[in-house]
């Protein structure tokens, strides 16, 4: 039975033929459905056997105290954990008192698909039993993008050569038990018992259950209802109790006979609403659902999804598995960001329980950099998301005795629960992020109201954090001191160019913004003085330089470090954060993630080409990519300065990273910064796509291998899509007004009715390939997972 | 009764003449008898009330995990802790069935005195109980510098005016409560019920109980005899359970009768002998001092105490407050290290459980520097115990990827125990300082096997800790980035200067000694090629010089950062790092204790008069001396550089410092390395006492107030002391061969029978007196406890 779940290549789906239970966390996560507001992992109708169960709601979290060794003054003394709620995903299935089990029997057939178009995922399984009862099985799980606190479950067993006494059990169970802790850092803490019941119900086939998180007191309810139709003679109950609620359906089939039971789920939750609300609230969604009926919940579904990919579909002529990644991509993206109101986009979405459930900068630089381009209002909400936390962010940045707004390294409900400092406080650029996040929103959308609003707020509030953490020196130039850049290999250094640059851009902002409404500087009490210091700042800012090798220093004296042995690090010991310690890591020249080169992509404008390839150059032989973050981001500029093929190469990492395990983390949940990155590199980087207060420009180039590329973009009202061939591109506004673009020095006008096509430049000969650390070469695709050694 | 308990101006005894319940724990520190093997705060007899009941055997920990709120690869796993274990100095006493507590009926008068001259702690009461029943009770208190693991009370009671029934219980307390741990992160961990009774036993007046440690699985035992004198028909019995021995005796005084009870306790304890060795171990001890007696065991403590002060005596004319704080500093000191064998002595000696009991760097760089001189085989037995570790030092750098030894910043036992590592293992000084340590010892005795052995092999391993620790960088230069120096306010910086030069000293003298002991080389696997990259290293090591101000930055950069904002930070928040997180203090010039400044005694050689001057200048404008270290040394070079009355406040604020509870933490124990710190004030500070490789010297020089000074240094196998006043300094070899010395720049030769007479050189003008921060001028003698402001 056990096979190697390596996926088809398939354009608009992803299908497992079969099902390697050692591998069952990765695919669960893989095949995790998620509207941003519910998410479930892709685990099995029966629950077992399963890698990680999983059932999140974005922002339910419980409180657990963070320990320290040696305290000290601003650590955070208290955690947040994204917690498993109540799984309404539940499905078990008796045939003549045999549980359906894969691990038992025969399993004939077993495939799990994920469709793209409409959104479910199916299960098709042919089994059977120790008795030699044979079944056919189907399941479609939805979770709707149009209702967002319903999920949905169709199941329809069949027999096939006997008759057979079967019994589905369709459950809601509480606290269920957790595969023991990881001691991998990047893994999730996980919480036992966190959820104390309050309420249940059962009445016809409707099953309620509430329940309150132990500490941080947040309401959850959970509330089902069914649908069964099977041969007459089919018998229901329902059944309640504090952590289950069950609904048992018993029909005997005669072979072709079919028992179909459509479960629909609703959740809701609050940390302030009263439980009869809350429940109130999960009961309408679910009688909503119920009278919708499951048709037209998929039919709703693909009508989202017929959109969106209308809208944002990245077509890839010339290689199947890489139009298929993408879209997988694409897919994770959307559904990470498609129905976030009120709360953030943890790094794992809601496909795992990675990092705790927290939201990291990357969420404002790598997933807003594509959700702003493909759903705008996600990402307006996400930034509002922020905007709720300011708050706490004010409060953190008092405490630390700095002026304006700190936010947190990692958060859920925006109290910073980072418990080592020097990776976390110190990184302040994740401050800086949130403001180029809203500068790209704004710039993207031209929506005034946010931008006077939330955009405006954010903006001042990071300035002046800047404005208190950076100090005149002596020579005028404005200086920030003791700070973490993105790079994780290095800590606590002087003027990191990446944070330097955007907190440049960041001051500047802050000051134009103001400007624009000089009404609301009162409000924040801003002076002319205030601004005239931000604006001061940012013109003297001090980026290092290192005129005897041509090239940025990272952060100050970053070139002069000993270079790190890489001749004598061994394949197996990467990550190095798991075999080597922090201080030997800072202190070399060894970078975990791209910094400055993040720098080159986010702060185009502070490069020039030369320094680009120089620096793109010097640091590729030190970049390891331990990060997820690293190798889209290193695609961009390895195209920008034309090294195509080291481009595609990264590409290709990117994009099977998940679905090719090459973290050997995927079974906490997905990378959702990295797939969000493969739409940066498939369209800032092969589409050249650049988009800021200069204007809009793209500087085409396809990858060998690709014959054509098409990609569409959402931004001023309406949608531009890109075609590009080996010969040239096409740019059609097929929605919204008519816009000003740049093909590479080209000024175009495009509107709806009047695509233009222009020639492709011939790249110039870039010079050498940069060579990277021994072993760290970019990653093959290697077409499915293989089991990490020893894991 | 309340009445504050400064201390009476006397210049052989520490004398509360009134007890303040308020400043218990101190009282408890101050009066505490060691020899640095077994530790006794100085509780009252009766137990309670207390501030923190208190009994140490050095050594003897238990362990525990260190817990981490985000773990990184080499975080030490496991703490340990020094523990209070069996409480062997009560003695209750029952007045007509009223327990003696001072807190009830009438306390007429109350006295501790520790004489310096006998070693003894003594008390006298007078008590009336809550019925009537007046006593005069007095109790003397001795740990043995001569029997180690022995300890005694005489205790003796007489009733004043009527007759009454008294008992005396004389007991042993295993697992005794602790009050509530604190959250200054400078206490101690207090762990409960670590102790596993094994036996106990109760024979005659004699009880035995012998307990296993829980985790660390060591073997403790503790015996007491007793002798009783009373009336006739005084009873006594015996008992004893897992955690309680018991004797009482009982019997019915008239007035002017007495009843005397002589307790005698010895302790033993073993990682590896059996209960039954360590039991016999103790009851030998116990039986030796029986038969010794009360008496002989008083003199034999009296006769070690003419010998030591003899030879190490520090008389101060003119100032009898700074006499009594000389020689308390001189008294502890020595009782930290009298008995050390086998074992470190901790930052708080055995006088309380603060900083659990770990031995630091400044064990050897601030307790030996002293020791050395005062107790020589103090000095090589506490070496001799880092020798002991070295195999779990060696582990430690393979850990880590380094060569040589990695020596513990925190341990008891040998192995790292600090859970924050930028001021842990990034703190890689400590190793140059054992190898100063070791330098220091051997050049100030001359003790050739010593050398030979564990000198040769602390020297070799540390050597190759720095080659592999520093890199030769593109100009040849030998660097050493990303440690921590002595100032915790400044961390993982580049080529930290006393670092540097403390680790060039280590490379040149590594090299050295195995050019004296080439046949050591083949055990060690050193070949020429080592040691020639040892002295390259050595040569071509990076000092950072800043020109533009003309002073050395304590580490590469840190005179290019923001100034600390000392005119806006209160006087109630230093200590800073209980009040600022630790990226503030890292990225600004605020240094918390000596470290340039130390640089500048340590290694005077690497320094001109000039930059001495500028350099002391511009560190005493940023110190704010949030560690006890700091004072004294910056005393030594204030005194050196000139400026005298600054050097004079400095060595006020040491001598006092726990007389005055000044860093309000005195409650946890003593601050050792202070102690000893007053030492090195008067010898190399007033004395001008240097002696490194290039010999003896001395440039003395009295503060105002002080009319003459004599001390007394062990050296070369003899005693050389110096007497010093307004115009001369006399050098007398009191025994051992004939010493080359230099007075100034005179050269002398001072034998046994020639003291040698020479004039004080006038002191030449220095600049203006250094300014402190604000709030942080040196602290004035406030002549005792004043309890802290809301503690």
């Amino acid at each position: 039975m056990i096979q190697h779940p390596d996926f088809t290549a398939e354009p608009w789906c992803l299908r497992a033929g079969a099902l390697d239970v050692n591998v069952l966390a990765q695919l669960e996560s893989v095949f995790a459905l998620s509207n941003g507001y519910l998410g479930w992992r892709g685990n099995l109708d029966e629950g077992e056997p399963h890698g990680l169960p999983g059932s999140y709601l974005s922002g339910v979290f419980e409180l657990h105290p963070l320990p320290y060794a040696e305290a000290g003054f601003g650590y955070p003394e208290s955690g947040q954990s994204l917690i498993n709620v109540t799984n309404g995903k539940l499905i078990r299935l008796l045939v003549d008192d045999e549980p359906f089990d894969i691990r038992t029997g025969v399993l004939r057939s077993h495939e799990l698909c994920l469709d793209f178009q409409s959104g479910l995922l199916s299960r098709r399984v042919e089994w059977v039993s120790p008795a030699g009862r044979a079944l056919k099985l189907t399941s479609r799980r939805i979770i709707s993008f149009t209702q967002r606190s319903v999920a949905a479950v169709e199941y329809e067993v069949e027999v096939l050569d006997a008759p057979a006494r079967v019994v589905l059990q369709s459950e809601l169970i509480a606290n269920e038990p957790i595969p023991a802790e990881e001691t991998d850092p990047r893994g999730a803490r996980h919480l036992t018992d966190v959820l104390v019941g309050v309420l249940n119900r059962a009445e016809g086939l409707r099953v309620s259950l509430a329940h309150l998180t132990r500490r941080s007191r947040l309401t959850i309810a959970a509330t089902m209802d069914h649908l069964v139709e099977g041969p007459p003679g089919s018998e229901s109950r329902a059944e309640s109790s504090p952590d289950l609620g069950r609904v048992s359906v018993s029909a005997v089939l005669q072979p072709g006979q079919k028992l179909r039971l459509v479960k629909m789920v609703a959740f809701a939750w609050s940390d302030s609403r009263s439980l009869p609300a809350v429940q109130g609230h999960a009961d309408a969604a679910l009688t909503g659902a119920m009278a919708t009926g499951w048709d037209e919940l998929v039919a709703e579904q693909r009508r989202y999804l017929d959109e969106f990919w209308a809208r944002c579909d990245i077509q890839i002529d010339g290689d199947v598995r890489l139009q298929q990644a993408a879209r997988f991509a694409l897919f994770h993206t959307m559904q990470a960001g498609a129905r976030v109101e009120g709360v953030a986009i943890p790094a794992k979405g809601l496909t795992g329980p990675g990092y705790d459930g927290h939201a990291f900068w990357d969420m404002e630089s790598y997933v807003l950099a594509a959700l702003t381009y493909l759903i705008p209002a996600a990402a307006a909400n996400t930034l509002r998301w922020r905007h709720d936390t300011l708050p706490a962010a004010l409060t953190r940045a008092r405490q630390l005795g700095l002026a304006g707004a700190t936010f947190p390294w990692r958060t859920i409900h925006g109290e910073e629960c980072s418990g080592y400092w020097p990776a976390g406080v110190a990184a302040f650029h994740i401050n800086a992020d949130i403001a180029d996040a809203v500068l790209r929103y704004v710039n993207a959308t031209g929506d005034r109201p946010f931008e006077r609003s939330i955009g405006l707020d954010l903006l001042v509030h990071t300035a002046r954090l800047w404005a208190s953490l950076g100090y005149f020196s002596g020579d005028g130039s404005f200086r920030i001191d003791g700070v973490t850049g993105p790079d994780e290999y290095s800590a606590v250094a002087d003027n990191n160019v990446y944070t330097n640059l955007m907190a440049q851009r960041n001051l500047t902002a802050a000051a134009d913004i103001i400007a624009r409404y000089p009404e609301r500087a009162a409000d924040l009490q801003i002076g002319a003085d205030e601004t005239a210091t931000w604006r001061r700042a940012a013109v003297r800012m001090f980026i290092p330089f290192d005129r005897a090798l041509g090239v940025h220093p990272q952060s100050e004296g970053f070139t002069r470090h000993e270079k790190w042995d890489f001749e004598n690090t061994g394949a197996d010991e990467y990550p190095l954060l798991l075999h080597f310690p922090y201080f030997d890591l800072y202190r070399k020249q060894v970078v975990k993630q791209a910094d400055l080169v993040l720098a080159m992509h986010l702060r185009s404008d502070a490069f020039t080409a030369e320094q680009k390839a120089q620096n793109f150059a010097y640091y590729e032989a030190l970049t390891v990519r331990d990060s997820s973050l690293s190798s889209s981001v290193q695609a961009v500029i390895a195209a920008e300065v034309g090294q195509f093929d080291l481009a595609h190469d990264y590409l290709t990492e990117s994009a099977f990273l998940d679905l090719n395990d090459t973290e050997h983390n995927t079974r906490d949940g997905l990378h959702i910064a990295s797939l969000a990155g493969i739409w940066s590199v498939l369209v800032a980087g092969y589409g050249g796509m650049r988009h800021d207060e200069s204007g809009l420009a793209f500087a085409p180039r396809l990858p060998h291998g690709v014959s054509r590329m098409s990609f569409g973009v959402h931004l001023a009202g309406g949608t531009l899509r890109v075609e590009v061939t080996r010969t040239q591109a096409t740019y059609h506004r097929t929605s919204g007004p008519s816009l000003q673009l740049r093909h590479y020095d080209t000024l175009l006008s495009v509107s709806a009715h009047a695509p233009q096509s222009r020639p492709i430049r011939v790249a110039t000969a870039a010079g050498m390939r940069p060579v990277q650390p021994a072993h760290r070469s970019p990653a093959h695709d290697t077409g499915g997972f293989r089991p990490a050694p020893g894991r």
